[in-house]
């Protein structure tokens, strides 16, 4: 790879060679990929993008911690629409709004981007077996990007996980072990069956490329709005992965001299779960939280990469917001009803954020905003139907129909 | 429009202007939208296509059916991947095989081509509020692409229809009215409602547009295909809409010369439920049927467009297959597991059919073919989990885990 000089720890600043098979540091912290940006400056210019057909994530090849031999996955991943909302950025008060939907990336979620990242190393290294600990996202990505790809999937799932989840798992061939425990627990077991196999990891927090497959999300974000940098971008956090794969893809556009300054972030978690946030407000180390919320996604009590996220936040001079179950249910709706983007409820907790952070005022008609939408509705229809209200229900009868608009002061018009 | 030339029916060949607001002939035939394809010549070509930047249905604008003044649809629609899959191919002993996959669309459907051009037209008329009745993806698809476009959404479902795909709509801000009844009375209190209020009418069969919409699949199809005409194309097949939407999009092609020749479509439906092919290989004419499937979205046992979709299949040559419920759901398996596609039964089932006609040595070595995914798994859960089998079972224990490979008969390798 020459683009990529090595893989810096975090935390004691080590430098290893960037090995498709690496993991953490030897002092536990976790490890950053590093890149030649005077030799990609070379290979990659503004113009080159422009001309560039491929719409998924690796049309930011250079940016990308892979050997030039190493073949596209083929599930077509990232490039996912950036919308403009100017009627909910006028309803929230703010300058300007834009949402990036990745809930439609190939198994619904931002995710995808890591696991095909993933997907790609494990072939650099010959692999033929993927593995990693999840309930969620992070799971039906792999297995999806995985079989796409022709390779075995092993998955560890604590029993509590969904059925729903569990199934399209199984649909996409992966070897689900349904550990009888906790979360902590199905990771052990899953970390021991990786060492005792050889398999390629797929843990986040574990594996450094994962968060440089996540970049994609905002390298395609200042693309889309064709390098004018906005004056935040909005993220749900749950292990801190995400939001640390986003911060790195703007420093990389800033490296290479494609943005000019960069933007702040935002970064949103539930309060109900929120130790990222806590540690970052409140300037302290990061301290275990339970996990009291129905974002399952972001429900994450002892995030395995707080170092890289919170270092981001800060870096950024962002801001931190913390909404409760109620104000990610309402971000769920005002989402669908003013942009039609149905997300889940992890996926549309930067948008809860914002929009909390507007009505408190620490955003307002000044500002820009890009907020990310990171999962599919469809992934958690229950809570949507908990918190979406109820039909209006009538025979097959025009009065009746009639009477009950009356009723509800509903007044159709053409 | 330059473009159009007016609208036939097809059942007593008279003749309609094309205005945004025409539903069906006088002799309730159902209308199909003309164009002036040497004009269309002069203004669209392979070049010009090529060059083309926008990644929707909208990249298609000279052979749609929209005012030239007539803005996009908000939400991203189309331009969904076209995958080869080999592996797959082979499995199944064809030249081959290529799967688009539809179910990444806004609202996970193919639907949403129709309800975004329902959309377009709907503005067009001034029309602030379009309706219609469904339980499925036309109505989910219309919710959503409303929602993004600013209109309001009116939508007339069944009692018995699923609370989740309700509360999808609820969540894009319809209006949603659960009529006590069935299909029928729902239908009719949707056009007594419709007919009141002059609310733009978004119901399959009803309104022509919608299968223009639907042709831009089959438009990407070739495209992506880079012009070379695959053997076969394989659609599922419910009223009727979409199979004629995609025959539509390859005649216009041929017509303006972008393709040499036609291929061949294959339609499927439920064994339970398959009035369409019935009447193609009976030579008959259609008689209702029951609807005995879990494919709910082409659970259709009175098409309300058999028409169009008779003759298309009979145009084109082409076979019919009809599937049981349970080679539809292992075809969801085999997409799964052969090409990370997770499709939702009725979106599988072209597939099944293609699997069908293999194992019946109607396809094989010598033939090409395109399978349709037209919806996505995550909008039927249900069934995937009822079909996708169990995981394994295992205390946080290598030992356990050991013996249940074993007794499995599971070698994981590296």
């Amino acid at each position: 790879m020459r683009n990529v000089t090595g893989a810096r720890c975090v935390r004691c600043g080590r430098v290893y060679p960037a090995e498709p098979g690496i993991t953490t540091c030897e002092c536990g912290g976790i490890l950053d990929i590093e890149y030649d940006y005077d030799y990609i400056k070379t290979k990659l210019t503004k113009d080159i993008l422009a001309g560039r057909r491929t719409t998924s994530m690796w049309r930011y090849r250079e940016l990308l911690p892979v050997e030039e031999g190493t073949p596209e996955t083929p599930l077509r991943v990232g490039w996912s629409p950036l919308y403009e909302e100017p009627a909910l950025a006028a309803k929230l008060g703010l300058r300007r709004l834009w949402v990036k939907d990745d809930g439609l990336n190939p198994t619904g979620s931002l995710k995808d981007r890591a696991s095909a990242m993933a997907v790609a190393k494990a072939g650099e290294t010959g692999a033929k077996v993927i593995a990693c600990s999840s309930t969620g996202n992070a799971a039906s990505s792999l297995a999806g990007n995985a079989a796409a790809a022709g390779l075995a999937s092993y998955i560890f799932v604590p029993e509590r996980a969904p059925k729903g989840k569990v199934a399209q798992l199984l649909t996409f061939g992966a070897t689900v072990v349904s550990v009888q425990g906790d979360y902590e627990e199905t990771f052990e077991l899953s970390r021991q069956a990786i060492d005792r196999w050889g398999w390629y990891n797929r843990n986040a927090a574990v594996n450094p490329y994962l968060s440089e497959g996540k970049k994609t999300c905002s390298l395609e974000i200042m693309e889309q709005l064709g390098w004018q940098v906005p004056d935040y971008v909005a993220v749900s956090v749950g292990d801190g992965c995400t939001i640390s794969g986003i911060w790195k893809g703007l420093k990389d556009l800033y490296a290479i001299g494609f943005i000019d300054h960069l933007p702040r972030l935002i970064s949103v978690q539930a309060k109900g779960c929120c130790p990222i946030n806590r540690a970052v407000e409140f300037e302290e180390d990061l301290r275990p939280m339970k996990e009291d919320t129905i974002a399952d996604s972001i429900a994450v009590g002892v995030p395995r990469n707080p170092d890289k996220a919170i270092q981001a936040i800060r870096e950024s001079g962002g801001l931190v917001a913390n909404v409760t179950d109620q104000e990610i249910m309402d971000a769920q709706k005002l989402l669908g009803h003013s942009c039609g983007i149905f997300g889940e409820p992890a996926g549309v907790a930067a948008a809860a954020g914002v929009a909390k952070l507007c009505r408190d005022e620490l955003l307002g008609e000044n500002d820009s905003v890009v907020t990310i939408v990171t999962g599919n509705g469809l992934k958690d229809v229950a809570n949507a139907i908990k918190f979406s209200g109820e039909p209006i229900r009538v025979p097959s009868d025009m009065d009746r129909l009639l009477q009950e608009f009356d009723r509800l002061d509903i007044h159709p018009e053409r």
